[in-house]
Formats: C-alpha cells, structure tokens, sequence
C-alpha cells in the first residue's frame, strides 16, 4: 500500500461561493474525504476505529491557500501521515492543479477518543507510523490563537440540526462555515483568506448556548472563537490577503 | 448518447445526519450533481448556458424519501427529462441502492433565465426535447403550496457569505438547510422526512432581511416559507412520516 493517497475532484459550479471559488469550508471536505478514504484503505479508517469502541477527532487543522480552484476545475489532493505519537497523529495535505502547480498545503492534527467515555485513548503507533511518509508540507503547524473571549462582544448562536454530524456533535466543517460568516462579504469581495487555522477544544452539543467571537490583532489578521457560557469549545485565526 | 444519466455516489460519514443518514439538502447536492453533469454531457449545462448569456434556474423540486441512504453506502441516481416547455423543462430523479431498490424519487422544475437582466427566457425545445425519457416517475407533481406568511411569526434570518452560490444569490440547497433547521431535533429524532418539495419564486440576495415561516396545516405536514418584507420569495412544505 501507498504511503501517499492520492484523490482527485472536480469543482462543482453550485457548491462554489459568489466569486466562483471553491470554499474554505469545501476544502475542508475535500481533506475529510481524503483522509478518511486514505485510513479507511489502510486498516484505520471510520469503521475500523469503531469495532475497537473508538473515534477519530479532528483537534487541529491549519490550511495556507495560494490559489484557489475555480469552476469546474480538476485538482489533485494528497494525503500522508507525517507523525505519530501517543495521543495525537499529524496529517498533511497538499492541494495542486492539473498543471501540478501547488494550489494549498493544510496540516491537520487527530486524536483518537472511546466513543462511551468519550475519553482519549492511546493511538497504535505502531500500526500508524509504518504509514508516515516523508514529504514536505512547507507551512506552519497548527499553534497557539489568541483567546478573546473575554474581549470580544459573542454573538449568540444556537445549534441546529444541519450542524449536528454522526456523532451527534457540532460538524468540524460547520464550525468553519459559521465562523467566516462572521465576516461582512465585503471580506470575500477584495481579500482572500491566505491561511486559515482552527483548534476544537470541546465538543459542541445540540442546544448548548455558543456565542460567536471574532476579533481583529493585526491587519488583516482575526482571532475567532465558539463559546458555550464563556468558555472557547473552539478557536480559530484568519489571515486575509489582497 | 443515452437519455438517462446514471451517476454513482457513496455517502461520507462526516456528511451525514446525527442519525447516520443521508439528509435532504446532501440529497438535493447529488441531485444537482447529476443534473449539471446530465446536462453538460448533453451540450445544455451551465458553460453552454453561459456562452448564451442564459443560466439554469431551479424554480421547483419535490422529492419523496422511502429509506434514507446510510454510512458508507453505495447509491445509484438516475436523471433524465420527463417534459419540455416554452419557459420549463421537468427532470426527473430515481435514487436506488445497491440491491436496485428504490430509495428515492425526486421532480424538478427549471427556467432559463437571462444572465444580464434576470428576465425568464425561451427553452430551446428541439434540442432538449430529444432527449426525453419516457421513464416513470411515480410521485406527486410539486404543486401548490399554501401561503403561511401572513399566519405566522417570523424569524429574522440574515443571508450570509455561506449562502451566496456563484451568481451572488442564495443558494438553492441553502434554503431547504435553513427551513429544516427550523424544527426542533426531536421531529429528526422520531420521524422521518416522507416529502420535501419547494419552490422557488424570486432571488434572494445579500442583504435582504428575510423572515422564516413555518405552520402546522396537517398532523405531521408544515408549510413553510422564506420572506423579504412579507413576501414569499421561496414556499416549500415538508411531510413527516413514522
């Protein structure tokens, strides 16, 4: 088996935003798809996790766009596991074009929990780390943002059912779609999101009261939050550029 | 070429329902896609409607559901044209399963429009009619669907970025997400979606500060609508079945 899974897509013209460009949110799905198509044919994926009563977690994911795909436009995604540890396993991505021009990277960081207990448990390193693949993912990990929760007026937000994924949790995708929201589409009008980097803290359930923060502390450059009650289940942090 | 087009799907875990299911607008996705893929193959998709400053407009869809598709299954749609017009042509859907069995049936109703003055325009009849399929499609036409919005309370509902589909306008699937989630968890909970049908009558926009409708009007069937100012711009109307 390949270290490397490598899947392609076609953009589709109605899941396109009003410029014509593949979604942050869409490239989010695409990495799902992949990653999970990639652990799925290697004896980790979504079924294989839960004969053993546990569940990949989705805790960080880092994505740096430099072009982004068009209508109707044929791209190419790679996936490959770039370390292992007790608790947590990192996975690439790199996004290109038909001409091979590398179109995005995204680092993205799992954890395994048990699904009663909702716990973590420890990863099979051995099983997973005969899959880390040595390639380059020239991007920044996933880091520290900026907690302004405590600064930063929420706008309330209730979960709905739209938002809710197989585990009855808060969809990570959804996360993303609500947090950019934020944003006036003046944003998308004149600047493009350059990077984008979300942290999950807890699990979002149906009917907790969140609150939606977002906060400028550069140019061009946002901290977001989720709260439930003032305290972040998830944290984000947007670079726009022209 | 043949009449029907035959596409092939496999539901992802990570987008479906907290039930394991497929849910309506994901359904509505596939059925789109089959759609601009029926169409572009045929020489009439949205790049040949484009070279005549025309573009597809969904103006009604139904679908009636009698099992939704779960984890990791394999599902085959079918589309073809049932009927074509001077302004509508109507495009049928059948979702079947791996054993052949029927999963779903769907109709929809399109209008071409022109691009630059949003004005309806004529359907090509001899190029589209030949490829109509004499297929059934057993399910109730989308007929009328009654008026709540003088009736009921709305709920203020502002269109965001994640609305917009390429032509700026909110997005057709968009709609059928937001009027769903208007129910509380507990009717996904217990009951099942039997028919969805919507209609839709004038563009929403970005900006608009739109209203969402929902009245009882039978045990387990809701109206519902979307408003600017009062005015209906989208009716749909939902049965609920054990």
């Amino acid at each position: 088996m390949e270290l490397i899974g490598k899947y392609h897509f076609v953009t589709e013209s109605y899941l396109l935003d009003f410029r014509g460009r593949v979604t942050i949110p869409m490239m989010g799905n695409y990495m799902l798809h992949a990653a999970s198509s990639h652990a799925a044919t290697r004896g980790f994926g979504f079924s294989d996790m839960t004969e053993k009563n546990t569940a990949w977690v989705l805790t960080r994911l880092a994505m740096e766009i430099y072009r982004y795909p068009v209508m109707s436009e044929p791209v190419t995604l790679y996936t490959w596991i770039d370390d292992v540890g007790r608790l947590f396993t990192q996975r690439c991505f790199q996004l290109t074009d038909a001409a091979d021009v590398i179109l995005a990277y995204a680092r993205s960081i799992w954890g395994a929990i048990d699904i009663a207990t909702r716990r973590p448990t420890m990863l099979d390193i051995a099983a997973l780390g005969k899959y880390i693949a040595d390639r380059p993912c020239p991007i920044e990990k996933p880091g520290k943002i900026a907690a302004i929760e405590n600064e930063s007026f929420g706008i309330p937000y209730q979960v709905k059912y739209s938002d809710l994924d197989i585990n009855g949790h808060f969809n990570s995708i959804k996360y993303i779609e609500h947090l950019l929201d934020m944003f006036d589409i003046g944003f998308f009008r004149n600047k493009e999101v350059q990077r984008f980097e979300i942290s999950y803290l807890s699990e979002g359930m149906y009917g907790m009261p969140l609150t939606l923060h977002k906060q400028e502390m550069l140019p061009d450059e946002y901290a977001l939050a989720v709260c439930c009650e003032g305290k972040a289940i998830c944290r984000a942090k947007v670079q726009f550029a022209l």
